[in-house]
């Protein structure tokens, strides 16, 4: 029997995502992948994951194993509030909230905030898993014009003052897919626009301290804090399968938030969060980052080296100071679809960037590459084969 | 700056567990708290952790930090096909997939097919966490009848023909809150209706390993598997803080559970599945069910026995084969809402039954008191004081 006819209105929104179905096929061997959007397995630290586990079982017993709060595993909130104050902000434990990966807090930003057809403005292009954590709750979209810095103001205030905003969804930091930064002048020009239009903003910040050269930027919700919601991970600096996010929101956001997640998982997993507790306070996030940052830096050189030496004249890209991407963009009449095709027949896979945008038809000359996921000798191939199949789809 | 004004009307469906309100009163030193629904600290495997977890790093290596498929762990899948064979159930690994413990698919359930307004049939009582994974999807109850052997076919049936249901959420083992089990006659009739009817059940089976005495009972599902989405979790078995549930559903129903799954957490703990795989095909499992048994069967004698001795005589409860929870129910004019804070001050926690009504003013009359948390003397010790204060609640 068929079961499409229980189906509620919400669900015809849910799409399988574009690019989990391109990880899929690049799976197969001899394939050079640029199209992850994942750590290096390298960058995890495999070697502590014992240590960590006994100094869990003698400091927390079995309170590790048990049901917790919904709130977030008290060490863990106590451990992020030293964090926070590292990344200057100052937070106590608890306001400090703890979800199952940054797509928790996602979700239930969804959930309490978005009516059908109410309107989230994101940044063109904008976080593909954020759409999708939203999707099912059935808003509009409005786009914000973004450049080299990021998004540009002038775009933010306008989308503003013509529509009815829930909320601004921005990755201001090595934004994927763009890999861009906001400067600190233009965030300080957004700060005063959230506050001046009672905006709220959501600030997602995963890759924050995968920084390769240039100084720290401060977060704008140290700009606006009553306006922002900030949402971090240790996805990026302790291991993605572990599935620790966590956030900052001004009340009642932060309330609704927990209501939501008490129906959504009760709580995220007890075990990982006094894990993640232990790597922050024993100090091991603090000897980690730097092995991480040892490992990407060099192979975002070797692929920014390798686009300056292979990409046909006409590509322009970001050099972004972080992150995990870089993002490419053709002359329009560039179709980056096509293009992964015969880059894909010749054993190089990427992202073709129109999978970014909320609205439909954008950024078909637009690509994003990842550099976390291999070796600089690799990159500098899978680059050079990208670079003459640009060249061939540039001349015919 | 307020954003109430933000709100999703969805959002006012969302409100706090009375019971973990309750809970958090009862943290109290001195209390003896039956209000639990949590599984005993000791009942946890904690001397295998270290040694699962070094099995973990042996045998998956960094994949088990890595992000993984939303489906589930493949080495996990196909350990609960296993687990499965041994519940009577034939499924393969690519049939079962992996949620946020059982939490996950309940939200899932509720995300794809209730659309506001629409019509969920439920026990009454039932799980109190169903409802809050369902609510903020906006649907209607309505509720069917049960006695000592849980849902009554014909109350069922007059639902179906009467109203529109989407689908019908069911625990039929070991019930919470009532502890109540359906027997095998009743479930093919129960399968009987749902297959006339074009039904949907959903199958909460969080409980059914925890059996003190009696023949295990096949589940609703194997009796008509197109008709029903089978949903359980080790979290009784292993430990409810590494949130480890799993279901099995008829097609299209799984494809959107995985899809609404990706948007909110991406997949679930890949070390938490990979510890649970381990748990499983190391026979882990086999070994820790006999000590939770060996726990948990005197515990629940003790409280039968204690109830027995102490309650009055006009009060009467279930005596389940298992599980985690008796039900007592009490003449119509005792309100155990007024009984609970004189049992408090008295320090005995227990919950109120009303809690587990999706209709108001139900089972003002009952109360839910849990026997895993507590050791044989305390639960003597607890039943005997509630038995007093009962005794005086039902004098005057």
């Amino acid at each position: 029997m068929s079961f499409e006819r229980l189906l509620a209105s919400r669900t015809s929104r849910m799409g399988a995502s574009a690019i989990r179905e391109i990880l899929k096929v690049v799976s197969a061997p001899g394939m050079i992948s640029l199209a992850g959007g994942i750590p290096a397995p390298e960058s995890f630290p495999l070697d502590s994951m014992e240590e960590l586990t006994s100094r869990v079982i003698k400091s927390h017993g079995s309170s590790a194993f048990q049901y917790d709060l919904t709130e977030g595993y008290p060490p863990l909130r106590e451990a992020l509030a030293a964090l926070f104050s590292r990344r200057g902000i100052r937070a106590t434990s608890r306001d400090i909230y703890v979800t199952s990966g940054s797509q928790g807090v996602l979700d239930g930003l969804g959930k309490i905030l978005i009516s059908p057809g109410d309107i989230v403005a994101v940044e063109a292009p904008t976080y593909l898993g954020a759409l999708q954590a939203f999707n099912p709750y059935e808003p509009q979209y409005v786009q914000i014009a973004t450049d080299d810095d990021g998004v540009v103001p002038e775009s933010l205030e306008e989308v503003l003052n013509r529509y009815p905003v829930k909320f601004v969804y921005l990755v201001p930091t090595f934004q994927n897919p763009t890999g861009r930064t906001i400067p600190l002048e233009r965030r300080k020009r957004i700060a005063e626009i959230a506050i001046s239009h009672n905006c709220l903003i959501v600030e997602d910040d995963p890759y924050g301290e995968l920084r390769y050269r240039g100084e720290q930027v401060p977060t704008i919700y140290s700009l606006a804090p009553d306006n922002v919601v900030y949402s971090s991970t240790l996805s990026k600096v302790f291991a993605p399968g572990l599935r620790i996010g966590f956030y900052l929101a001004p009340a009642p956001i932060d309330r609704w938030l927990v209501l939501s997640k008490q129906g959504v998982d009760l709580h995220t997993s007890t075990f990982n969060q006094a894990l993640a507790a232990e790597y922050l306070t024993g100090g091991y996030l603090e000897r980690q980052v730097p092995k991480i940052v040892a490992l990407y830096r060099p192979r975002q050189e070797a692929m920014l080296a390798a686009m300056q030496e292979y990409f046909p004249p006409t590509m322009s890209w970001s050099r972004p100071d972080g992150g995990m991407f870089i993002w490419a963009e053709g002359p329009e009449r560039l179709d980056t679809q096509k293009l992964y095709d015969q880059a894909v027949a010749r054993n190089v896979a990427f992202v073709p960037g129109r999978y970014f945008f909320a609205e439909p038809e954008k950024g078909l000359s637009t690509m994003r590459l990842n550099f976390t996921m291999n070796g600089e000798e690799d990159i500098r191939k899978a680059v050079r084969t990208l670079g003459g199949v640009l060249a061939d789809a540039l001349r015919s």
